[in-house]
């Protein structure tokens, strides 16, 4: 039998890196401070029908591979057999040799559910088998899986309206790891269709019980959900956005741009930009107060393929990366927080990784000594997180500041079993240390400081950044 | 005596990666599918001059490094003798270290000439002799090294007021090697000056037997010239772009633009781009109608150097890599086509690195299942031929989509000395991908299956995905 | 005792890297061509205080670090004494592993000091005092740092209205380093606000004694002074650019434009770039005349923290890089010189990484031919002057360009003890050329011409390119 494909030192190449991993990383637990998890599927804990539906039900990676692959839609989101759609899945999968699907596929089948078989066309009906009499096991489940990978703790993403009921639940259940919600508004301030927009702010007037008449009363719902998610234990905001909107108004102007919009018009891209930067400076400014951490993520073009978003919605693998300019804007925008002193802690994401080395000195400009890596250049994301983009987003924080000050990975992911993504991201760090000990950049004499940095990137920094 | 520099394991650094050049690539043919050869070199297939005549009466690579050198112009497109030239040019060698000439020039002395001394002033008499009497034996003529290199097809570029005669005259030869043309209609919307562009309408309206008086009657003549490319073996369409256009206008509209321009009126900025928009998505309807594969090339900036194209003309080696923003523009005029279901196979060439990742990400969202590697992420091009650029663009599109389904390398080239660039990019590949393998990135026990995709992107890809 | 930290071979893999930088780059003099150097300083030649006067009085870089390591801006730029600001500098040093600061503090600590101990909270009393004590012998000076380190020639960075009276002291004393002005009018097209520019204007006026009433007395004035320049032996300018400004206007219009400016009018940002346009022009059309060399250095966001821009002022740590868009301005701007044949020797630096490729391009298209790398893309400036951002420049220009005719390095700096930085760059520079020699991509048969390439990049190159 040939040797497995994912030994206990994959992607460690040096002795130095092994023994960092090994011994001051891999055992730590994770906290995946962003993903896109269902409260409820943790809450109700249901097993899995099959591992079709575990992998390719809502995984548009996968579907985004399968599509280039010339796979009929059928196989991917409609209405073909789990084996079949498993099959085509499986005959795919030798074809993304050099993709972050291989290497995430195989740490999966290895570790949740001990497969050391490389799949492909001949392996696949005996894979499908054995993973699925696996998923019949007890332990099988959301939570189970959570265990299973020693997840402390995991942030969701939540809408301002949400009732967070969930979340409630799992708390007041035996379920181990933490599960807390996380203050995502981007529906309170996507303005581009009027008509999407008052039916959001109509809901979010019922669910705060503040009737949304005027630009005030929008802030004070949305400070009473605030308040309401503050209580629910969230600590964390997410702001998701395409360009970075820096547009400057009078409240006047914003007061008048808000009741156009209210009213059912459709505003002017200028007006829109406005309204946005006066309702995210003010989000902004909740967060400081709360003192919670706020993360932006800039950069996407979604839904780009109006033909598949008309059959199958959003997130179905049609968003792609933009090349907007945004540093101008960003510097605008924390600036104006800064100079009233209140900018919280902050974490930045672009998606195009042509922006990794400018957004890495653009933090710099805003650390203020009031914490130990206040600003975070956030981890490789997205169309980011394979080995490439993980290294480039560190080697450019590490030479425009402080890689000892990172809070390390996430998975922001909507699957259980996507934590060996934590894994890949602490061999891929500490196979960087180690070569860079090996060939003498950081000197062997400093190894105990280089090892409390590995396990502070791999999970203390987090720890003590977040303060759950 | 030294080694030689051109060893038959150059640019092969582990066991792995020789064993898929020699015995997965090496010995595949040539399938050019864009190179810039003049159909009537081949046709009359005379004899070359000269290696002056061969190597520097047209290679603008090879004078701007001169000119870097400090070279006077004389020398590299002036009066100076044979002889004086490639002195100069022999002077340059050793001064383009790192630089892909450097490569090129070593990589053609030994696999055309059999030549392994390395080319410098003190070596320059006697390879300029021992060129010359090689270029004397009847082998060494346009046709004969192309069987040399064992080139099975090649694309040429031509506009549509071409004739095609040579191409037909090649057909009925016994040249083994396919000669077919491009459709490359970029004059139709190269509206800039309108003197020019009229003049190149009545041309076309000569050409073919249509009176371009109005929009329609221009996309009529078009059509009918891509009818007539269509019936003469041509399956592959060129668009050569700047920034992508993306600008819509209704029909009356473009209808005024059109007239405006016609009657010699020199168009403003925003006409132009809707003016091209609309021209270049009628030309792709066209391209889509007839199952022929599109290529987008953007990026350059052309003739920036005022001087010198007033002395030298264009392709002289004055153009440069523009930073243009062009996602949105990209992503809108795709999905314009796919939603009326009228996208062909397309190729997208960016010319600036800096946006290989969005570009890599952007061809998935219109992958479709319909082929595989229906949207093609275009090899390293012109300023990106070299190791790391090539390198990049394939690490992008590995990381962002499927490298097994890339259709692979292409000249672009005026020289028929250019074939040795697909060995260059061959060897680079199976370096790659050898590295790969013996870092426990892909498996050993797939060697079968990871050679097949070393043969499928050197060669079988592209053949099956043009279907010439 | 463990090994040393920086040992004579750091950065060295190969036998051949090693070979180079000992026999054919380390002994070499070091020109400085671009730094920011106090003339004063050099004039005066006073002891420096302590360790923490040298290393922390005026480092953005370190302050930078500080602040992302949660250090209070008091042991910073405030009131903590020598001791507490060096002290909370050794706690953060060990939390720079990866970025170049952790290297630059070490090659500083070992070449001036002869401290081979890594600096670190248990080690920072012990390095502090013995800093201190050598600090107090005579050869301790900015005068005797420059002949330590073997410094020929340094050029500061001098505005249009400065007597330049230090350098004349230098030139007159039996100081060893050449000290040479560098013309660097920003001041005179810093049109931002227009009471600052006046009152230049005014200083302006009086140095030159040019009644500055208009826009041709403002290009007079400026010439009395580049006179001046040129006769004190600068032969050198540097523009300093944020965007780069390309947008012709008629001269009536421009003179308008300036009198508006001149009677306190705030310009609207057209006319701003018109007026910049104009002057950048005429200014370097005075550095062709004059047979100069000028600098374009361009990208940075400056002042980007006005909470800290007020209590600390400029050049405190707060600039950034920016994401402008400038192939096309300075294309157009090059061109534009070039056209009437007053295109001085240039050196284009980029601050944004993402642009290296285009401006490795871009130099290209202004090679006349006229002086071997008349048109230079400059070193890794600012947020580029480490390991991957020097490899990256050298990577772009050697696949671009030719780097054989590079003119090196230049340390930007304001610290007498940054001259070990030259030996980073040149430690860097063999050991990619050693690793191209073993792997086969530079002949080893070439080595004589290779050493004399490493010496001229070193060295000869920029000697030969200045002319000084």
């Amino acid at each position: 039998m040939s040797k497995p494909f994912i030994t206990p030192d994959f992607l460690l190449y040096t002795e130095t890196a092994r023994k960092l991993y090994h011994e001051h990383s891999e055992n730590l637990p994770i906290i995946d401070y962003h993903c896109h998890l269902s409260p409820k599927e943790i809450a109700e804990n249901k097993p899995f029908e099959s591992i079709t539906d575990l992998w390719l039900s809502g995984d548009h990676y996968k579907w985004r591979a399968m599509r280039a692959n010339g796979i009929d839609e059928k196989y991917i989101t409609g209405d073909a057999s789990p084996w079949e759609k498993f099959q085509k899945w499986a005959e795919t999968v030798p074809r993304t040799f050099r993709n972050p699907l291989y290497h995430w596929t195989h740490l999966e089948l290895s570790t949740a559910f001990g497969i050391e078989t490389v799949l492909n066309p001949e392996s696949a009906r005996e894979i499908f088998e054995r993973c699925n009499e696996r998923l019949r096991q007890p332990d099988m489940t959301p939570v189970g899986l959570m265990r299973h990978y020693n997840v402390e703790l995991v942030c969701t993403t939540d809408d301002p309206v949400d009732d967070l009921r969930y979340h409630r639940q799992i708390e007041e259940s035996d379920i181990s790891t933490k599960v807390l919600p996380t203050w995502r508004p981007d529906n309170a301030a996507n303005i581009g269709d009027p008509v999407v927009y008052n039916s959001y702010l109509d809901r979010l007037s019922e669910v705060s019980g503040i009737d949304i008449v005027d630009y005030d009363s929008l802030i004070e719902a949305l400070q009473r959900r605030h308040d309401f998610f503050h209580a629910a234990g969230c600590r964390l905001a997410d702001h998701g956005l395409t360009a970075f909107p820096y547009c400057l108004a009078s409240d006047t102007e914003i007061k008048a741009i808000f009741n156009s919009v209210r009213s059912g018009t459709r505003l002017q891209p200028d007006q829109s930009e406005k309204l946005q930067t006066a309702i995210l400076l003010e989000l902004c400014r909740m967060n400081y107060r709360r003192g919670w951490v706020q993360q932006f993520h800039f950069g996407p073009m979604r839904n780009v393929n109006t033909r598949a978003f008309r059959v199958l919605g959003p997130d179905t693998g049609f968003d792609t990366i933009g090349d907007y300019r945004c540093a101008f804007a960003i510097a605008s925008f924390l600036n104006a927080l800064d100079q009233s002193e209140q900018l919280a802690k902050s974490i930045l994401y672009n998606l195009n990784p042509a922006d990794n080395v400018w957004v890495a000195a653009m933090i710099a400009n805003f650390q203020d000594g009031s914490f130990p890596g206040k600003m975070q250049f956030g981890s490789g994301w997205w169309f980011n997180d394979h080995i490439s983009g993980m290294q480039n987003q560190m080697n450019a924080l590490s030479n425009q500041g402080l890689l000892s000050r990172f809070i390390g990975m996430l998975t922001d992911s909507r699957s259980f079993l996507s934590y060996p993504r934590h894994a890949y991201f602490r061999r891929i760090l500490c196979d960087m240390i180690g070569h860079d000990i090996e060939r003498g950049l950081i000197p062997a004499q400093e190894f105990p400081r280089v090892a409390a940095m590995v396990s502070d990137i791999s999970y203390f920094n987090a720890k003590n950044y977040f303060k759950f």
